[in-house]
């Protein structure tokens, strides 16, 4: 039973792709990538210490051209990351049989409701698996916490391998602040092990 | 990490249960009875089988009436069985530091949306955990396959511990006919044990 999960290297996306090892899945891990920096190393360096399969996923710069754009319209950037993970599922969703992401019951962006999930489902023949989905913040803190080794850091230090961070980049050639778009976050977490 | 798991015997509930096992939870199976009929029987009778801990919680039969009235007023089970899903859920939540049930996405009812699941955590102070939120009826499908073994009846005879087998039996006392209020299915599936 192999499926395909969306991996930022994250906590999120950490614990799910445990939880898909658990459940007797074959678990191959993705990252997105648009090819204007390379912050999917970060994510392909937690992978590896975590003992999972990584690959790298090119999309066409032109999604992140039209993220960016909504950034600026909206001033704000959940429409963009919402937009860039439903183009990544979808093109996982052409090659692998299941696809799989980190989104939790608490998030609000980025989210497929029922029927956006189902669509999903149905136009590209696959099993789409939620791990988190029916956990709360505290089910996943406790979680997490029992599993990994964390590294919290100042949020412009941390290396992450999120749509975030091309997307902010984009913005700053594009002339425009990040700081205007995106809320700011004085710390961030990234797995550094297994505990 | 303790959880007490709403169990009916069925498959997603029983699948659930596994699933809280795989991630690391000593799980409790807990049925529900009204004191009306003996019914929890079979969901003991399958936690045995698959050599889970099983208690039975008792809960007041003024509940179960005021289910019926719903019913009646209703012409259809659906508000009755939330009502009393959501009392078997505090019930559990007064005594279990962790609560679970296998509510699927895509289930209608019962079915707690996300102010009432956060709701039900920041009363009692516990967790509220789905393992089958994030996945869709042919992940369930799969890996129900893949661990049970399951016997399928014509739904008049087969024996099942959930919310609907006392409701029908309270209403058939008031002189209701149960066909009028519940959909009719002709199959029902029940766990027989591991494959």
């Amino acid at each position: 039973m192999q499926v395909y999960h969306l991996y930022s290297g994250g906590k999120d996306s950490s614990l799910s792709a445990w939880i898909l090892t658990r459940l007797g899945y074959d678990v191959k891990l993705i990252t997105v990538s648009f090819g204007l920096l390379d912050s999917w190393k970060y994510a392909r360096d937690t992978a590896e210490k975590l003992g999972f399969e990584h690959q790298v996923l090119h999309l066409p710069g032109e999604i992140l051209e039209k993220a960016a754009e909504m950034c600026i319209r909206d001033k704000h950037p959940n429409n963009a990351i919402q937009f860039i993970h439903e183009k990544a599922l979808e093109e996982v969703a052409k090659i692998a049989p299941r696809v799989s992401d980190g989104t939790r019951r608490d998030d609000r962006v980025p989210f497929l409701d029922l029927s956006k999930a189902r669509s999903l489902e149905d136009r590209f023949g696959v099993q789409y698996i939620r791990p988190l989905l029916g956990l709360g913040y505290k089910t996943v803190r406790e979680l997490t916490e029992r599993l990994f080794v964390m590294e919290i850091k100042e949020s412009e230090r941390l290396e992450k391998s999120d749509y975030e961070v091309e997307l902010r980049h984009l913005l700053r050639e594009m002339g425009v602040d990040p700081l205007e778009i995106f809320p700011r976050r004085h710390y961030q977490s990234r797995v550094a092990g297994w505990r």
